[in-house]
């Protein structure tokens, strides 16, 4: 490393950003399709799709040629066009999805191959933060805690007895000395247990108790340690992982990513591996997160007038209230008399539902899939 | 008149359809627009438009050759295109909208020059009529009433104390003798007076009586009588009529159209002439009349699902109930968990009200009038 790269990564060249993007979104129809889902989208309140501000948060430590974006093949190209300073090796494309343990290991292997020495920081291509420094100071803390070895993640303080999250309950402090956490992170700690989305009930204890914080699905290790874990706890995954490796060296990837994936253990890496793994710690946040899970979210991130309209330009409110309106630039949006709706506009489809019924929009994505409106998903 | 005239059309040759259509239907905002107005959309519930409707319900009395359109003359070629059948000398162009007593009388003249016996049926281009036999009497009705030189209008009973038509109170029977009336028509009657719209006190006071109907803007009479009440009510109109008759006369009439035309009293036809006329008669009809006056009469004429959804082809409707959308075929319009809505969706423009804010939709074009949007009127 030269003396210039040093400066411009700092200490932290030997990080690597491995985004999930595979996802398809479908409780953003008709906005999310399956040719330009979710993370495609400007869904944090800004222009910027969520793709974008995930590599744009953490610029500061990675450069694009040490981001990794883990995509399906059909979105390619839509990944490219949306992130054209991205290396294109450095998109991996998914025959088809299995979970996020593929994906990973997958990812991991990537950076071995390339940075024997290299830590990962897999983050979701669809989260929106709202304060970005205290963001970028639980990365930097998270990444420091994993160059010890240990499979680290980040966990956020809960604001409600949300059921959708997965919960983890903190344990011992960790016993490495590391460097004080600024505003946004807390000290690192043991995770006691995982804890799958819990009802009601349990969540609102967990969220009393003070003990428990949200799995954020980011996490953080060493390409070697979490190689390692594999190995032991998902012995079929490192065998392809393998297989891809071998591969590889004599420039067959793609056909073997072709042949190995689609047998490949389907299985979420908090499951597969962060649960049974003995070296788990999370280092707590609070700045600002949300996984952007629906048009409530949406709606929520997104800037508002006084009467907490979410419009286009150019809408004509008359006695409307929290509502969130899109619609394409130019056209007219009026909307008379209602309240809390979400009303989402495209060229082929339309959506109108309270706000409070966001989750159903699946409902809408099943019906269509049930007819074969192909085009419209 | 030959035989075959005779039998063609009854003893009813001599009556001509007036038919008004020039109005804009701001109401129907985003689908009726400048250029394409409230008359020319389907309304009534099936797949043709008013303005056909209008002349369909009346052709076994009066064939496209007696019948007049008035309108404007920006809407002159769409009326032509929707009404091919018609001649194009029969659609009279306004230069500028001046009420109805200009519209009225201009017809009557051009009637009058064509058939000194003609009797005038003049009609609204956005009316509905459910029971399209029980109409049909009392039109006929109507105009043997008419024949004997009385002004003749007809009067719905209303089935509600509404505040937006105008009532007439129903006078003593009609001393001429005249064929028994059909099952929805009653007898005829004079008009004892003329209520602009009331309040809802006297509007419910009028329901009660039993002695008011509506007035449903029809009116009867001979050419050359309502001309000779205008020379008397009107004269300024009646001297405008006889400067167009003699410019038609030497085949100008175009030119002096647009020259008077602009300076003719804007009064209504009810206002200037049926309240002030001596020789009044109402024809009580009981034919499912509805004006077509906003979205909510639109949602109760269309054809609606067992959940009172009146949507397009192909719409998800999950847990909706009684709303009307509107969007251009091949467009899915997907309603979740929201009732008594109007949506209604076109190419540059969207609104969603509830349908009891109908009335509202004019603030939306107030508001695009004011900021200029004319691409949107």
């Amino acid at each position: 490393m030269t003396d210039d790269d040093a400066t411009r990564h700092g200490t932290d060249g030997d990080v690597w950003a491995v985004v999930m993007a595979g996802g398809q979104g479908t409780r953003f129809w008709p906005l999310s399709r399956a040719a330009h889902p979710k993370q495609l989208l400007p869904l944090g309140g800004g222009e910027e799709s969520l793709l974008r501000a995930t590599l744009r948060r953490i610029a500061d430590l990675v450069p694009p040629e040490r981001a990794l974006v883990v995509t399906s093949a059909a979105l390619r190209e839509a990944t490219l066009r949306e992130l054209p300073e991205l290396p294109p090796e450095n998109v991996l494309c998914e025959p088809v999805g299995r979970n996020t343990a593929p994906c990973v290991g997958w990812a991991a292997a990537t950076v071995a191959r390339r940075d024997p020495h290299g830590v990962l920081a897999v983050l979701a291509a669809d989260h929106h933060i709202g304060d970005e420094a205290g963001y970028l100071d639980v990365v930097r803390r998270a990444t420091e805690v994993a160059r010890g070895g240990a499979l680290v993640t980040v966990g956020i303080r809960p604001t409600r007895p949300e059921t959708g999250y997965g919960y983890l309950e903190l344990g011992e402090a960790l016993p490495i000395a590391a460097s004080a956490p600024g505003p946004g992170a807390g000290a690192a700690r043991r995770v006691a247990r995982f804890v799958e989305k819990p009802d009601r009930a349990r969540a609102e204890e967990f969220v009393r108790s003070g003990r428990f914080l949200w799995n954020s699905g980011m996490f953080f290790f060493r390409a070697d340690a979490v190689l390692a874990e594999l190995r032991t706890h998902l012995p079929e995954l490192a065998a392809g992982l393998r297989a891809l490796d071998a591969a590889a060296a004599c420039g067959r990837e793609a056909e073997e990513v072709a042949r190995v994936y689609p047998s490949l253990p389907a299985v979420s890496i908090d499951v597969g591996l962060m649960e049974k793994a003995a070296d788990v710690a999370v280092v707590p946040g609070d700045f600002g997160w949300s996984d952007v899970g629906s048009w409530t979210t949406a709606w929520e991130l997104a800037a508002k007038d006084a009467a907490g309209n979410a419009a286009p330009e150019g809408a004509v409110l008359v006695d409307a209230r929290d509502n969130l309106a899109r619609a394409r630039a130019g056209k007219v949006v009026a909307l008379v008399g209602v309240s809390g709706l979400v009303v989402v506009d495209t060229d082929d489809a339309l959506l109108v539902m309270p706000r409070e019924r966001a989750q159903d929009v699946r409902l809408v994505v099943e019906a269509l899939r049930a007819r074969g409106a192909t085009d419209k998903l």
